[in-house]
């Protein structure tokens, strides 16, 4: 599949999700496994193993065997991410599938009831950044390792937010977060014109991070336009937004890395 | 000073300079000292005291005490950095200065030997982001604390880079952290609309970064573009950079936390 043709989930798809207990993890998941051939495996990851077998059972299907595997990927050692990524391949060769699919929709909020101006601590910094850019780099990496081979049917789907092109305040660690691992993935896509990555924006959620957000934050300002989004009902449904981002693969009109959001035009 | 007036460095000023050692830092450090007024203050910051010492020398003059500071901003604690700023005030109040200016300069490149779609060492990549990210932060808010009571008088600059805001392959280390470090200064600047907070990209300078990349790279097509930076003598004089930098600042044109290109329009 060159960086020119279309995305075909259509065929025998091997597809990973972060980040698939909840949300748009969720509704993304349940959205790719109705349009996987047959033989397709779908091997989803997250910390909470009771609520990865809900969204498991939306998957499963005639054409789509799920597997689920418990793991914190602010943790989460190259030999553990292998061995989840091996064992759900059971024994198949990489060349089995006409596409090999990743979403990195895993991502935390980090510290919201710190000042910006009042931001220093480095440790606390460090774990933000670990979930949500290096231990995404690493997942996304082991990846690539397993398919090489194949490399020209990889695709990629960075879950990413507004935030990361447009500084919000009260949200420093998580706009600083997108904006890092955004660019890293956009980068991988300029070094690798034949591997389509996306970096999808998927808009206002109504998810358990609007109400942690309104829990915790110490900003005025980001608590007005949160509970603006709740009051006026402009919150999308995680399968609207999970509908349009299956859309914009199908479409495979995206540049290499671009960042395409719910709201632009198709 | 208003987000709106003026920047004036002509009063005393206090002005703190990280990786001040060689290159763009020097030459922001030289330039900066011979626009201050009578009593003020320059704190440089970096590991090498003797090519600290070097830049101190071009600074010092009888408006300006020029103090340096040898410090690993990669590993610093919050004391050091407290110490450092502390000991440079010499026991005068904050209210003395009419200015307060920090620039963050401190930057490296990031491991260039490994392909981006080959990165996955985890602790490779905090320490980079401790340096390059995490630590800017920290400093910064030491800074911001210190000088708490004027806090309408601070003045921000982050030396970012083209890097990041556009993807340039090889260089994913580089681009991902200076997209972190510059979101970080945009949300800041998002919330502290009174204090000044420039995003200066200094262009391709000439500096020893030029052939660290020529020495490292194992991108063939970043080898290529630095090739011809130098080829074609197209690199900037640290001083060229220095000197627009400063002109930015004074213009004081700048909306908060904009990024303000070398080539950029005055």
């Amino acid at each position: 599949m060159a960086s020119s043709s279309q995305i075909d989930l259509s065929g025998t798809t091997y597809c990973v999700l972060t980040g698939a207990s909840q949300g748009i993890g969720r509704a993304i998941a349940a959205q790719v496994s109705k349009m996987l051939g047959p033989n397709s495996v779908m091997l989803l990851l997250a910390r909470n193993k009771e609520q990865l077998s809900q969204t498991a059972s939306l998957c499963e299907s005639k054409n789509v065997k799920v597997f689920y595997e418990s793991i914190d990927l602010s943790k989460a050692s190259l030999l553990e991410m292998n061995f989840a990524l091996n064992k759900s391949l059971e024994g198949r060769r990489v060349t089995d599938f006409s596409t090999s699919l990743i979403f990195h929709n895993v991502g935390s909020l980090g510290n919201l009831a710190v000042d910006t101006a009042r931001m220093q601590d480095v440790p606390e910094l460090r774990e933000y950044y670990d979930l949500n850019v290096f231990n995404v780099i690493a997942l996304n990496t082991q990846f690539l390792k397993l398919f090489e081979e194949v490399e020209d049917r990889v695709v990629i789907v960075n879950i990413t937010s507004l935030c990361a092109i447009k500084p919000m305040s009260g949200m420093a660690y998580y706009c600083s977060g997108k904006a890092a691992r955004e660019m890293y993935f956009k980068v991988l896509a300029e070094e690798k014109k034949h591997i389509r990555v996306l970096n999808y924006s998927p808009g206002p959620v109504e998810t358990s991070m609007i109400d942690y957000v309104l829990a915790e934050t110490v900003n005025k300002n980001l608590r007005d336009v949160f509970n603006s989004f709740k009051n006026q009902g402009t919150l999308l449904k995680p399968e609207m937004t999970a509908r349009k981002c299956v859309k914009v693969l199908l479409n495979s009109k995206f540049s290499p890395g671009e960042h395409v959001d719910y709201f632009d035009d198709e």
